[in-house]
């Protein structure tokens, strides 16, 4: 068994095409022993924003601190706060952006991607 | 794309033998098209445990609000509070409890087990 304390866990910044002033933690994954779940933390400073963009696999959501909007594939805007979860199959096109003055955090938990099939 | 909000979600009373003073709420799950993640949201009353037990699938763990303990394979009882994450792989004996005065909330994300190899 493994426990950690999150803020000793280092932060990266994802260096991505359309993503800006994101960082990201490895919570639980694969350096962990994890074989199959891939647990993230996401912050988006104010203006941040990731990729509006799709892929193979499933995003389980929970958001932690602040809001923020979720871009659906159809374009709408749904705000989204503390409190809320979501899920984005695989295959859809989604963006999550942090438009207000405050950090926006959430977990975004997927699948090992050595696992996809 | 599915948002919801946690406070609408239905607790349940898990019911299985060991187990004490323990809600679950399914946060993300087959319901909501999920296929490979399950996202569940327990909370351990004060004098609560889940059972002492093993199974096939790794848990992925946040703590979220209050303290517990995580009793090992070994017997170890870890302490755990808001603010750390925990991991314990497959077919290793685990059990969570409330000894405090205030309610111990964590989630506890598995895969669906339709999945598990």
């Amino acid at each position: 068994m493994i426990v950690k304390n999150n803020k000793d866990i280092e932060e990266s910044i994802p260096e991505e095409k359309g993503i800006r002033n994101v960082t990201r933690k490895i919570l639980i994954g694969s350096q962990d022993g994890s074989e199959n779940i891939i647990m993230r933390l996401f912050k988006l400073l104010p203006g941040g924003h990731t990729p509006y963009h799709d892929h193979r696999f499933e995003h389980v959501v929970k958001i932690e601190k602040g809001k923020g909007v979720i871009i659906t594939e159809s374009g709408e805007e749904i705000e989204v706060s503390e409190g809320q979860s979501a899920f984005i199959p695989s295959h859809e096109k989604h963006q999550f952006k942090n438009p207000y003055q405050e950090p926006f955090e959430f977990i975004c938990v997927i699948q090992n991607q050595d696992k996809i099939s």
